[in-house]
């Protein structure tokens, strides 16, 4: 008997009708033989509805009882699902973070995994139940509820898997898998049959929605088959695994795309030893992550750095660099808040020369001028004009030939 | 420093505006230098929406799962107002039942406190925090969420007041505390100003709704005093409690009535030992409370053998007894589900002959038929037409002068 994780996210539980056809497919995973842990999000708009309710009451929330409160919306969805299977003669039980003995940091309404002790499960397992757990939440060393953040139910299928050395991690959504870029921008894009986790984390961090970069990360870590796949369909998903040859293939895998980007430049910057410390550290204190990092070359030891962050911290950032510029005697920050950023990723382009050429003639052609390069060994990211993001995504689809099949 | 429990109920924080209503008025209680706990319902119809999906799903809905999910609610409405009391510069924090140790038994959706553990609670309150714990929900021995079942909250606060060796628990509600009867029926019917705890208990089992006889009987156990109070209004409430005098007052208490009442009625059955056990153990093992039972005297060893139910409730009786009444050789079973009762209560009818016929001359008076009288110390009933019960209040009201004070 294999043991199979599946994750069944909100839009896939929004009703009572969407909970009955999830309990079908659970029950149907069950009939195959299988051993089925379960993990689930809140309901469709539940966790905004609480957050609605929570700005009613408050403008600065404890994030202690923002968690307290966020937790029952998978608890909800837990229970129903679990009456459902029941409802269908099979039996299942929910266990909530706490009971499936998720423990995590104390960083409420962003806590991280610390370890799983899946003693309870095992338990309900033996007893033949399938066992439905409460996504995104779990509890801390001084017995608080704390929810996951963002990704968070992804996470806990993952964590679970690995945890529980399943077979694979299904992730069941309501996209048909992973695509070579976002059908809604590219209509004859592609749905992979496969990819890499580090693809997937590259795709994921630059801006592919499907997965959350933090489950990718623990699949990769416990070497567990993560299939994404859709919850209304039969379509065979997207298989992110280790086991993709990286030697066979010589192409780009995806393109992930981003709206959401926001550049500061900090002019006349003095080059000298600390200069970057002193501007990233109290931004990484004020809790702001800084994506794409680029300094120009130092002339007369005067330079230019920029960086780029998503759009709702840049008042923020502004806030928190204006006297830093002051500080450190350069002459100005300017800031520039309608930005896109669209990437290339696959590992067939590691030591793989051409690939950044190509990309940035693809866009020449178009038109479009590139602002700011980044790269690691398996992407090239460039960041462009908002209003130029969709083009750019049709032309590099077009340009490295991702219609076509591997 | 004394400890003031309180709780809110539904009504009470039924949407943001009313939770913060209820954060100002535990403040103020702070404010009078009291360690305050607290406990609240879910908001509003929040439970009843919780199981309409219930019954979205399924038709037999697993009890653990049922608690699982309503217990959502009061974990909801105590994160919102630990939020609203937070807001308003009052340290506060907010725990579950499991958090707040509250142990029960095994049985879902009408669980009894086993014991509370109140280790946590005593550590949140060293820290100057207001504890707001979630009402009607423990967790059961085996780690399993249970909820009280009817009346858990006001349970919850007085157990916790127990516990806690509370100076009083304070009960706000939707309510101005307890009344001689139910101010809709009788215009003139007074609040009192204190009640002892077996009147309260007699006045709430016999159809007062402002509080739950589960709640009166923990109340009188740990002898902590309960003040019923209205949420919304600075009424000073009704303290129930056990010092009331019962030497000086030579009067009826209050009246209760109760719309909900079907008579059951096994006719010729054969007076032998043995056969009140053969009907009564089968209902029991049904999971059926049977309220009143009366059995004529027997003529010629055959006697008629009469019960009351809730209405809601008849149709299973029915069921159960049918084959009983031939197994036992009774003639027939017959019911009645258009009845009610109406209840004089006061502990100084102890021993003080009168009562019984001035409530019956009250009601001929008015021209209703008694078609049942059971009795207690401190009480008497009678079941009478549904149709005639807020004529019969108001008359007994009128009869035993409850519209003057003491």
């Amino acid at each position: 008997m294999a043991l199979v994780v599946q994750k069944y996210g909100g839009s896939s539980v929004a009703d009572a009708d969407k909970i009955k056809n999830v309990a079908r497919r659970i029950a149907a995973t069950r009939d195959k033989d299988n051993d089925v842990v379960v993990t689930v999000s809140a309901m469709g708009d539940t966790t905004d509805d609480l957050l609605e309710l929570v700005a009613q009451v408050t403008s600065h929330p404890s994030p202690r009882e923002v968690d307290a409160l966020l937790s029952t919306g998978e608890q909800q969805s837990m229970a129903l699902l679990t009456m459902a299977i029941q409802h269908m003669g099979y039996p299942a039980i929910s266990l909530t973070g706490v009971q499936a003995g998720i423990k995590t940091d104390t960083a409420h309404r962003r806590a991280r995994i610390l370890q799983i002790d899946p003693k309870r499960i095992r338990r309900e397992l033996e007893k033949d139940n399938i066992v439905i757990v409460a996504g995104f939440q779990g509890i801390s060393e001084g017995e608080d509820i704390t929810t996951l953040g963002r990704g968070g139910s992804d996470t806990t299928a993952v964590a679970l898997a690995g945890s529980l050395e399943a077979e694979v991690c299904q992730i069941y959504t309501d996209v048909e898998g992973v695509y070579t870029a976002d059908p809604r921008i590219v209509p004859e894009a592609r749905r992979l049959d496969e990819i890499g986790y580090d693809e997937m984390l590259e795709l994921a961090v630059q801006g592919a929605k499907v997965m959350h970069p933090r489950a990718v990360e623990v699949g990769e870590l416990f070497n567990i088959p993560i299939l994404v796949a859709s919850s209304f369909t039969d379509s065979p998903g997207t298989l992110i695994h280790g086991g993709v040859s990286m030697e066979v293939r010589n192409k780009v895998r995806g393109i992930a795309h981003d709206l959401d980007v926001a550049k500061v430049t900090v002019v006349g910057v003095p080059d000298r030893p600390g200069i970057a410390a002193a501007i990233f550290e109290p931004l990484a204190a004020a809790n702001i992550s800084v994506d794409t990092i680029v300094q120009n070359a130092s002339i007369d030891n005067i330079t230019d750095l920029t960086f780029t962050v998503s759009r709702g911290q840049l008042e923020e950032v502004m806030e928190v660099i204006k006297p830093i510029t002051q500080e450190i005697g350069a002459r100005e920050c300017v800031s520039d808040a309608t930005l896109g950023k669209v990437s290339i990723v696959g590992t067939g382009m590691q030591n793989m020369p051409g690939f950044a050429a190509r990309m940035f003639s693809a866009l020449s052609e178009k038109g479009i001028n590139i602002q700011l390069i980044a790269t690691s060994e398996i992407r090239i990211t460039c960041i462009i004009d908002e209003a130029k993001v969709k083009d750019a995504v049709r032309a590099l689809h077009r340009a490295f030939e991702l219609d076509v099949g591997d």
